[in-house]
């Protein structure tokens, strides 16, 4: 790909619509080459920040159903004329070899609606790759005009914080389950959960699901007021994507809850937090990086670690050592 | 304070278990002048790593007892020949015009006991800060000799997550409480409880106390297994420090706790953990500080970070903008 003239044409093409200009665009930023790094760059900055869409994160653990969810409530939101983008963070996509949407025939009929756009993840192993990237490719969405993006994660490690770094709301997908040994919620996404939807609502699950649903209706209310909730959030309520139960309702109390927090500002303030939060995230990775890369200095850090593992350096002098060789000591 | 002989003495002195050596020398570690801090490396690798003290964060915000209870806990400790040492970790304490430990006399039985040793929270606002020193303290109390060093925090934002960075085990105490309103446990720190300690549970209050404890014990069972715990745990239990009931019990719980993580090794898997943890986080944070103190750097955050929250320019564009400025843009 050549500079500047293949980038403002590709920026145009991804504001027109494009969904192979779309799907190209993310191919770059998702390039760890240097000089395609440049040109996302130049890409991110032509696109322009002037459309918005709704960023929905969205958590689930592998066998509660996340993909019928997705196509089913995809599809009801084309249906009423929006247009969705569906992005998956999946840090252990390379090793479990191909993201949980790499095989979109999991959700074959929203692959196809001409007005949604389904897209992997991007087959790194570090988190932080993976994320950073991410949250470009939901830029790129938004000024590809589309109405709704879904940003969906198996939820493993902090993936579903740095999700929520990217999310104006996060639903956590649950499937019901029996007694104490639940599927085992990780405890710091109670902290993030706007929503959480216990699926599989229908047939003998039914009365198991809504059980499941109070549990955590319960356990939430144990949990403290955040200033970002308006009353009765965050909720807990029942669907089920095989016959399309609750997800119009689903979909209406997402809505107020937006509505709500774009009345009270949070939605504004949201944003610009998550930008700066982004900012000092790609200057901190950019800093760690060197350390990583500048062979003398990694192999500094590398051999400090050791001392420090085997308990004969302290780490705050491990780092001086590491900082004064960078020239970047405590002042 | 002059350099290297005094530094040896004071070594020596806190070794012997002098308190007030070991007082200065945390005043040395705590302090931010640049001498200070190379006297304070110099001294952290000169009282050595031999000793090992069981470190038990601690969190409870204010109203659930947080002094009685440790008052009590300490001086069953120093009844069984124990010696204890309480650190604060408070990032509120300079808002808040002192520590919650600032007032001794709120544990004034336990101040006077020779085998305990009380120090507030350094009077920092920053968290980063607080706690990188607060974890020399912690090595300076154990190379003293004492046996359990309790860290104690507020629970004021990340305070927790930070705190049990620097634990064997995590401690959340609470009050009973009625209702839905209970006390708001942040959602964060269900992570990271090992034990739940109800309190008050005396007088009027038991029943309340009894019913919260069985409220926590079921939403502790919604939550996923962490490979670090043994069967039956995070636990809840209820405790009266007034009337010293089951203190006896909960010491038992951390004793079986640890007895386990120690013959499972995740006792010293932790210990390494927590080292590199605070060795990278000494190189972060001074690599931070550089791009707040070079006056140069600091300047073009600043200005970069304006254009990112007004959305003129994109997060990674500016963090390129300030890493090629530093020389350590993207490889």
């Amino acid at each position: 790909m050549k500079p500047q003239t293949d980038i403002s044409a590709l920026a145009a093409d991804v504001r027109a619509g494009n969904r192979r200009a779309l799907a190209r665009a993310i191919t770059l930023v998702e390039s760890a080459r240097a000089d395609h790094r440049t040109q996302a760059l130049a890409l991110l900055s032509a696109i322009g920040t002037d459309r918005e869409a709704l960023r929905i994160g969205m958590s689930g653990t592998p066998g509660v159903g996340k993909s019928t969810f997705i196509e089913s409530f995809g599809l009801m939101l084309t249906a009423q004329g929006l247009r969705v983008a569906v992005l998956a963070v999946d840090p252990s996509s390379a090793r479990s070899g191909g993201s949980i949407l790499g095989d979109k025939t999991r959700m074959d009929h929203l692959a196809r609606d001409p007005n949604a756009f389904i897209r992997p993840s991007p087959s790194q192993t570090e988190l932080g790759g993976v994320a950073r990237r991410s949250r470009e490719a939901v830029a790129l969405c938004e000024a590809a005009g589309y109405d709704v993006v879904l940003i969906e994660t198996v939820g493993v490690g902090q993936s579903e914080t740095v999700v929520a770094q990217m999310s104006d709301l996060f639903v956590l997908l649950l499937a019901p389950a029996g007694g104490d040994e639940l599927q085992g919620v990780k405890r710091g996404i109670m902290e993030i959960a706007d929503l959480i939807l216990v699926n599989k609502a229908d047939g003998d699950l039914k009365p198991q699901a809504m059980r499941t649903c109070a549990d955590y209706a319960g356990a939430l209310r144990l949990l403290r007021k955040r200033p970002q909730d308006p009353p009765g959030f965050p909720k807990a309520l029942t669907v089920s994507a095989l016959e399309n139960a609750g997800l119009a309702a689903a979909w209406a109390e997402m809505q107020a809850l937006i509505d709500w927090r774009r009345a009270a500002g949070v939605w504004d303030q949201t944003r610009q937090a998550q930008a700066i939060y982004w900012f000092q995230e790609e200057v901190r990775q950019g800093m760690l990086q060197f350390l990583r890369n500048d062979v003398e200095t990694a192999a500094r850090m590398r051999a400090t670690e050791d001392d420090v593992r085997a308990g004969t350096l302290a780490p705050a002098a491990g780092a001086a050592l590491v900082l004064d060789a960078l020239g970047k000591g405590p002042r």
